[in-house]
């Protein structure tokens, strides 16, 4: 595995690194985003926090310290962007080959993309589920060929029609029209269990970013965007994906100086809990 | 029309200011507050976040770009109090004249005296729907004639019985009730289908007190009060004003210092759109 | 009554201290966070906003000017630990024995503990209503005597059994349950009738930790904690309580630090005047 | 005197009110800045904050406990702007009445007004030393008649030549000119002995507009400007005029909104400090 | 010239853009910070606060209304990062054919390598002076090709030996002390005179770091760096400036969101004035 | 060694944890504030930011990658206050037992005493230098018996007359003159030769409260105090240490929810790399 910059590791864990089934890691890349930087500073905002939530949940039982994780630390991202988005596929698919799953902490968005292409050549027949606000459907032709704002037509470039299940998602261009509801799945609102179904029996990577909740939950965003959901809405969309067999994952555009109380790194900390027990279970 | 700052205009506009059915300007007044004073770097906050919302919404469809609208800049206001708010009335009444509606963004909500003072010249019966967690029905009496808190009663004594409407208002002084639900109309919850009614046929001005949404929403006004709106809640009630015949509109009383995350400044461009889109289409 | 530190008092009181039912009093103990600290600062910050919410609500016609409080300032806690949970303990006894009500102003949870221990030596039988998104259960064992997160572990070792209600209440250390459901109530939801039929006639004391509610909503607390209740559930639930006899109340863990909007301040203005309400009236 | 707002008083005084040979009042006004609004916030986080300054200083030896001085609290400032002027005058006519001097703590500049204008009618010949970043000689001219920004003007018509001594002045308008170093003494640097012998034995009022401090050192203030002075500078300059007769004082502009470190409260605090000894001594 | 994105525009201008000596335009670029990002925020947050400077100074005489500038808006940039700095080279360079002279408002500190590089292409022999904490001499064996911390690199590899001036900097790599004294003159005190008969007669672009300010005066760049200069030391040099022929300018690295008193963008506001008179009048 | 809760480490550091010299942890202590709590987050905040300074100074040529230090981590501090100040020592022994040096970063200033009890019983004559704007000779009569304003009255019982070296130091009681200036040495201003003198030879611990800086260089801190040092002046006294055998050394008292910008946090480090060069160079 690649040398990673030493921090403060995300929670206790009770497991050692090579018996961990789930690996986790900040990508702080913070180089294309539209509106607000600083994602670079969310992953050890989302680790110090991390710290102080309770190691169990009175609402369902688990705890962090039952989970079989690791914190491998951060990423060290230098050189242009192409050698930095090649430095995050090297990483996840160094911890695919062992066996274990990824969970990226962002950083920007567009990490999800080396992440996604990195175990799309692992698992045949990949599906991305993507909570985003945002259809991240730019490309060449809107001046933005890697960026935050394609990130998800890159994928889908990648991946093909059939595979990218898009929810939350309520902005985006005119033109995006043509795909949604067609080759890329779409829905506003919830989890349908018609994804739970078409994602049945398939390996699938799931990516939040976090400006899929409403500013009022998750302010500390690169890129609010209003009449997100709540905070339970979206917890409770990954506790469905419990049935479906989660091979990576990620938590993006979390943007630390826009969040003076820490609220939207406190998520960024259950969220990445959820996606530990997650991955760990399934 | 008078002249004004210069600015960066709200969002990007595909139309000249000559065809513009919607003539946008900020209104900086800030000096009447009882509690936080900051109202004044509203308008720029706003416009400088409006420009990071998405040209669509996957929601309604709509796009910003199609909507004939402009933005003339800050009024300059200088001088007394009572010379501040004529300049503001001169502005209003310059663009009723051309057959333009005015959106003004303040500023504190004194600013909407002196706007429907002027559209209630253009317009015969005139009403007032007004979103706001206070009844600002103070008045001399109180020691407060030209204030933030005494708008409403400046509106009633110029239009009369029967022309405003509250909605979303949650306190005041036990002297107000003698007015509520009588001579003016009063609900704090939604928008009932009676106002809609009562509307129909009549030139509407609509004043948006952010303050009407919970603090959880939009903690960064003037004065926050509890058991407020959801953001939601605010949005269906003004796109079910497009029933009606909206003449002029104003978003007031964000206050940016309190703001640290930009979502109250958000917020205020979500409304000043939605009103666009209402003033635009009506 | 021992010696206060002078301050603006909180809200206007048309009562004078001695015909005041209700005794208010800042208490800004910050010794044993395991997070954040910063609670002293929250009694000033409470106080400093309740001058701004309006005197009467539309809602429920409620007048603060009609409550019968005063504001005995802030007390003066030095030396150490248990020296200052004596002053508290002294402060809330001598309140009790001149037939009025304590509500104190936190700092942090712990002060609970010594509010009781004055309070159980009047009333016979007293209960303990907690709203808190923790247990509270630490102790000795895991290093914490005297601490915010051992407050009902030594509430409990006074009161015993069947005397402690835990609402809200959503996260704790897995040996805790040995105690929640049975020789305490436990409900992390609302507050159920049953709670109420239990504490009918008897005396009960209120104690509001502010994390209970959401981090969207009280962003401003010591140990914020995800999926937490509304505004308007604790709001409701306080209410209920007017059909019990409460003889005493604290609202506490605000942390102004984190709160740079002031919602939180205010959430434990509005709190404090509910609190003010209830023990006024019963 | 008037009815003012109650307040946690500044610092602690041994003194009662009625020895007292100073009297301190906040004078929240904050209606006319040109730029950032928020001078309203200082008067309570000036006192906040004296509290935590220790009371004695081992450089000059001096303990805030053995001056003559006391907290009268906020005025009830309401109504239009003359009328809120008016009640300024009024307190400071009546602080003097009484044998006493004034110290006010603003709010924005314009307070001197008021303050000067019930002085010289107590005091013949009153000088006024102001320091300053800024000539405030607006006038009606130039759409300023009450203002922040036209204090000084008003006081120099009021007292007429000779009379107003500007110091730490580093900006103003070009025709500002025809009125410096003639008949306003001005001076960018520090406090000239010239100053000191031309005021010796007539009485004096001084002003402390923070913005003369650089921003660096005062960060907080309404309208910062660059090449200021710094803390040390003003505190001698201070501490000089112990050599003449200072009647009344005050201390403005300062602005929390923009102090997130409390360092500009902290130095009104000692300014507020340094000038209670002046007046006590002199 | 390229399109811009529209702005708020830098203080007031009397002058049309064709008589422009001097053009201003905004660089938001922000892409390769290695610590805080943020300085796309920055041309707003200077241009804002600009325009509450005082157009004149008592200090030198000098108005800004007198001054020939005009503000072309922001740089539109998009796409990769060798795109958007061709962009910048093409703004340089087009203000350059006119006859004008651009002063870029970054952004980060790369910006300055496209500017340099339209400027030595029309002025033969061209010299830069900066001043910086940083000697910002990376180059590709650190990874770091393209980047804020290379760009004095590229621009030596440029420009060649005895072309480069570094003032105030006082941190690098021991490899960086090869060239510094020899090819590259480097002091991290003052200007000295040296600086200026070495300069004399030839063309110099001037590029201020606002890190090479100590921290307690610009707190809100991107790296900060102990032991830096006084505004009025950097105030000086430039001024000593006027003795050379300068060409262009630029103003970096300031990071609006670790700003919040705004004292780091008035500075850039007050060296966008000087660098302005400068080449105004030079 | 006691088991440490894990961190992202000081800085970069080649060289291994047995064959350092320098031992630094964290001890974030925070219980005892008079003012502001929340130096906990010190340790944090210095390392993070740490990170983001150069290795090497042009200044006086010193690379931090050259010092013999090691990161431990924080120490683990729970229970009740004694138990922590032993837990403190016991760490402060057990580095000295191996024949290195101990540097914490607090935390507030209370740590120092059980440091300076561990390491005045190893070193025989063991002196402290201590940079604090307070004279911290509170005592159990003024109910404070172990409390940061107490430490220096600590450790003046435990170490006696002629120990202890006070510089920097404006603020006290009345009563501490009794102490300053004979048994305990105390200078406001810099460090006089006097004080080398007596040191010479003697093992040294030195400790650094921020607060000696003035606020406009340090705002972060938990009590700052008006007229203080600049960074320039602290740095350069603790560069003439380096003729004496320092043993230990802390810095205390920064605060990092006062420190928006960071610079106090850029202090902290700075300040950690002087003394760990001091500490590994004598």
């Amino acid at each position: 595995m690649k040398k990673t910059v030493p921090v403060k590791p995300f929670s206790e864990s009770a497991c050692n690194a090579a018996e961990a089934r789930v690996v986790l890691a900040g990508a702080p890349l913070d180089a294309t985003a539209s509106f607000r930087s600083g994602t670079r500073m969310a992953p050890s905002a989302v680790r110090e926090i991390s710290w102080h939530l309770e190691d169990a949940s009175l609402l369902d039982g688990r705890s962090i310290l039952d989970a079989a994780f690791t914190d491998a630390g951060d990423l060290h991202l230098t050189g242009d962007l192409e050698h930095q988005l090649e430095e995050i596929e090297a990483f996840a698919a160094s911890v695919a080959d062992r066996g274990q799953k990824p969970l990226l902490l962002g950083g920007e968005h567009l990490i999800t993309y080396p992440a996604v292409r990195a175990l799309a050549a692992k698992h045949e027949n990949l599906c991305v589920v993507v909570f985003d606000a945002h259809t991240d459907l730019g490309d060449a032709y809107r001046d933005m060929r890697l960026s935050h704002a394609s990130v998800m037509k890159l994928a889908y470039e990648l991946l093909g029609s059939g595979r990218i299940f898009m929810l939350g998602t309520r902005s985006g261009a005119p033109e995006d029209r043509s795909l949604l509801g067609g080759e890329i799945f779409h829905d506003p609102g919830g989890l349908p269990d018609e994804v739970l179904r078409r994602l049945d029996g398939r390996p699938v990577y799931v990516s939040v970013d976090v400006d899929v909740l409403d500013p009022s939950v998750a302010p500390g965003v690169s890129t609010p965007e209003l009449l997100g959901w709540s905070y339970r809405m979206l917890h409770d969309a990954l506790r469905a994906l419990s049935r479906v067999r989660v091979v990576g994952a990620d938590v993006v555009e979390i943007c630390p100086p826009y969040d003076p109380s820490g609220v939207t790194a406190l998520i960024g900390a259950g969220l990445a809990r959820t996606l530990i027990h997650l991955m760990d279970e399934s």
